[in-house]
């Protein structure tokens, strides 16, 4: 498993039906959670590093549509973290008082501070979404916004953020099977809104709008697109990328500032 | 293994030294992983009912010396939780911002929401405890603080809010044991504070404002004394109180506010 080969390349455009959504890696079921297993031991190493050192900050963005698996994916992948070094930012529609400052206003106050990991559950990425489909704003509109999240995600990450865009791709079967499991036990009831059904209907407008979002792929602020119709498939693969980058931004541990050998304790 | 044994009655004084520091309630090691981890599925569960109902909160808070355990018990017993439904809030020495609020100011402030479990890594009771020792503050303001801290309490509350209070209980000897073992190992040194040992020379003053602030145990806000010289039976004690609150707080699956049977998923 390459995990590169689900990263969306810089400059290029998407075309998300040549992007699998049913991907097994060619594992087994077993075999992959076996190996989820193993990366979630790392990522909570590799997280005191981060935490120890206190320099740098990964922010983790997921988008997906409604039973995408951005939940399971916070439960499943972010709750092998130390909950003290993890803040989940769940962007909902936005407040009276949010709608009263530009776009990023309420996901920069949400930025992970040096040696924590943010978690964007939904995130900056819906203003150029579910706004475009609903026609609340228009394609120019659209293409400032995206402008800006790119100066913005710049601004990140030269302050030492690195940052991981996830689009969990599942197709429009496996998203009829996660509603219809929502309205058959009364435990998901809570789960189900019925104005997902409307979103629903707008599939392909969707699917174009998430391709714009795409594009805004760099080296510093990748996307990848992840094949979530499995879920197991969905966990591993996250977890190897967000282990992979964490390793490679090298968190060291602190130097001490005394000398160990020196100090007695009574 | 009976958790209201622990528990701090109400209306009582409390003597430090009456309480065990190094109990395993009857257990090998082996038997209280392994309940442990029954107990942690149970809270994973209990979680997913408060936060789907949304109508009531819980907020852990923890105190103890250094290297009492708080961190380890962040990491092993908070971490059951699924991270969207857990907020941690570490108290450090308040900013100049706060200093120039009254000390519940900043508390408040992290207070969980309805369907939301926090905890405070350190909390209000610092403001009646290192201050004490450190005659920051006279008895006659500690006094003061402490109904203020009463007050406080009753009115998370009353807006649905349980509070659990645990006081992470070690011997001189095993915080000693844990410091050094800070000094014996460079992953560990970015742990050690130098400044710790000077707080161990006043272990007997904290000692007697830690009594003190034991007196704030109500039926609805109960300090807990954990004995925490054994890492596995505190968290294995820390569990069991946990899941019986949530437990006890009967928190329901809302009802659905539409008839599943008449939806079709097209």
């Amino acid at each position: 498993m390459n995990p590169d080969k689900y990263r969306v390349k810089p400059g290029g455009s998407v075309n998300l039906s040549d992007w699998d959504t049913n991907d097994d890696g060619g594992l087994s079921k077993d075999e992959g959670r076996t190996l989820t297993d193993e990366l979630q031991l790392g990522l909570a190493d590799w997280q005191e590093r981060l935490n120890a050192e206190g320099r740098q900050s990964l922010l983790i963005v997921l988008q997906a549509r409604d039973a995408g698996g951005k939940d399971g994916t916070v439960k499943h992948v972010m709750g092998a973290f130390n909950p003290n070094g993890v803040q989940i930012a769940n962007f909902k529609v936005p407040t009276e008082e949010e709608r009263g400052h530009d776009f990023l206003w309420r996901v920069h106050q949400r930025a992970p501070r040096a040696g924590q990991i943010g978690v964007f559950n939904r995130s900056h990425y819906e203003d150029v979404l579910v706004t475009r489909v609903h026609s609340m704003i228009d394609d120019s509109t659209a293409d400032r916004r995206l402008s800006h999240i790119r100066h913005f995600e710049s601004l990140l990450t030269d302050g030492g953020t690195r940052i991981l865009k996830f689009y969990l791709h599942v197709s429009k079967e496996e998203q009829k099977a996660r509603l219809q499991d929502r309205l058959d036990d009364p435990a998901k009831h809570w789960k189900f809104n019925p104005a997902d059904l409307t979103e629903r209907a707008r599939w392909d407008e969707y699917t174009r709008v998430y391709q714009d979002a795409l594009t805004t792929s760099t080296e510093s602020a990748p996307w990848y697109v992840i094949p979530a119709d499995r879920k197991w498939f969905r966990n591993l693969l996250i977890s190897r990328v967000v282990l992979d980058t964490l390793q490679g931004m090298h968190p060291q541990f602190p130097k001490a500032t005394f000398d160990p050998k020196e100090i007695e304790i009574e």
